[in-house]
């Protein structure tokens, strides 16, 4: 039975680069070595980090005034190393709160200085992104998380602002195109939209760095990785090659714009099932709603285990929605195949409770 | 042609893990998903993360006072953790300087305490293992490297201590038995003796830690990763799974007793080639030998291109010496083959400077 991978991450990956992922480990490019053991200070590694690199620049458009990185240890390391980088002992960071991963990253902000928080949407489980707060004019950077994976919300305009922006983008990282010369920096845990788990990816404009007193330890200075072009120490080169694998079919299915077209189809096709659907509806507020995570519960939650039995009965995985949120949540990354959410509405629509319950 | 794969890591592994490791990556055990896209919260991959962790205290015949981590960043973050969690802002910590790796290690930790360098072979390029030093009675810990991949160096008895032993074991763990109970701490990356890059063992006797004040973000506090098995957040799921394939592998050679046999027959039969043969000497003092990573010179330095050459034209990679001792350096870890060994001594033997130059 063919598997429909929903899972909200570690997540799909394109057929075409688990393909390629295999063939290196085996063999890699006819070297006669396995990629899983091959030095990161082989000809071979250093010219695929640097494609890697100049990928993530060319379909964000971004020039030499960004330095983009492969480090490791999560969007969640990020949450430290961002204020650990930025942010003066007496300086304050603007931080909206719209879900799980923000309220972690606001965490560690107090550690390193001041944290305000403008706007929570906690009260409602976050089902929405906050607008129209104010932001101080003496924030030394806003942080915002611009797809709630838990919550399925995404910001679909960024907020306008003379701070730097700082964004976490694990979730829709090359999405749909956007003007990526905005943010001061961006980070993304690999294994939602770009590879599998064990590596992140720090986007950062090279001018905000080297600005605060702090003595930082050298593996936590981002500067120590912008010199090194990300192999100061040994990187994870197997979850960086899967990366650029994956940049590169981005790249050949046509960029930024074609994958957005593939998945703004994808996400109202299913919308419109959850919309249509009588035993169905969505969690999130209509204009926020998220087009790589899709939450959705039973009208009757005693629907609900009939139609999780459903969808594991017809090879869908992953689907089960946060704790937090409960009922659904079908996760359509980029390498989402439209067949793969037209199977799931499909169970959707032939669901019938009494049946199968 | 067979490649001979002599890098100092990341390393060869074993033929059998890497077949596995491919299959793995296309059709995980007919779960009907590749590894690179299965969720870490999964049963499977929480299965096999505590199978990881439990062959890890099998192996070393630790009990549950320890825990074993799979974190991120390499032994380099290590540099920074272990006194971040160990060592309060008054106490010292004492160092052995024994190559490159120490030095780097004693240089992160002046952000948190004091450090003491109790002695050093710098002067000599690192080529002996100092001994006869005294451990200063207020040391918190003592931390050693126990071998030294550039150098060649490698203790043969680890230190006397009342203070907590700690030791970068990255070059060497697995390599031989040892009274592991002895160490309050050990780290390794992963990608000498025990995988691909991509992550950092870590055993931690659960006692030593919570007893300093400082305030560590949640991400480098070992205690956030005891308490979440290594998944506190997305952990590198793969080569995890490579290390645990690994581990498995050493478990099958019937144990380290076993492994430390087939270690040193292979050590033994390189380095009486390298006394014996005219044309080479060992730059490592006798006594510290490594049995993992076997620097050599030529007695002539005009013959080394003829015998990089030579290694080159028949398949043997990654010999070349590091460039601060010079030569070549055959990395000899667990996986590599008696015969691979056998092969490079041929090639010594019959090397002949006067016809390859």
């Amino acid at each position: 039975m063919k598997k429909h991978n929903f899972s909200a991450g570690p997540a799909i990956l394109p057929a075409a680069v688990i393909e390629e992922a295999a063939q290196a480990v085996t063999n890699y490019e006819n070297v006669g070595l396995s990629l899983l053991e091959m030095s990161h200070r082989s000809k071979e590694v250093a010219t695929f980090m640097t494609e890697a690199e100049e990928l993530v620049k060319s379909l964000l458009g971004l020039g030499d005034d960004y330095a983009v990185l492969f480090l490791t240890g999560g969007a969640s390391s990020q949450f430290y190393m961002v204020p650990m980088n930025l942010l003066g002992e007496n300086e304050t960071a603007a931080y909206v709160d719209t879900g799980a991963w923000s309220a972690k990253a606001i965490k560690e902000v107090s550690n390193f200085g001041n944290v305000e928080v403008l706007a929570s949407s906690k009260e409602t489980t976050y089902n929405y992104i906050p607008k129209g707060y104010e932001i101080p004019r003496n924030a030394k950077y806003l942080h915002i998380t611009s797809n709630n994976t838990i919550y399925g919300t995404q910001y679909h305009d960024y907020p306008e602002t003379d701070a730097l922006l700082i964004a976490d983008m694990s979730s829709d990282i090359f999405s749909r195109p956007f003007d990526a010369s905005k943010f001061a920096l961006i980070y993304a845990g690999a294994q939602k939209n770009l590879g599998p788990a064990g590596t992140t990816l720090v986007i950062v404009r090279k001018d905000i760095l080297g600005k605060i007193e702090r003595s930082i330890p050298t593996m936590l200075d981002y500067q120590t990785h912008i010199k090194k072009n990300s192999a100061f120490n040994t990187p994870p080169v197997y979850p960086i090659y899967v990366c650029l694998l994956t940049l590169r079919w981005l790249q050949a299915q046509g960029g930024l714009k074609a994958v957005e077209a593939k998945n703004k189809k994808k996400a109202d096709l299913l919308y419109a099932e959850i919309d249509r659907n009588p035993f169905f509806e969505g969690t999130a507020a209509l204009e926020d709603r998220s087009w790589m995570n899709v939450p959705f519960v039973c009208k009757n939650k005693d629907h609900e285990a009939a139609f999780m039995d459903y969808c594991t009965a017809n090879g869908i995985s992953g689907v089960k929605g946060h704790r937090s949120v409960g009922g659904f949540r079908a996760s359509i990354y980029n390498a989402m195949p439209y067949e793969s959410v037209e199977f799931l509405v499909e169970l959707m629509k032939n669901f019938k409770p009494e049946l199968v319950a």
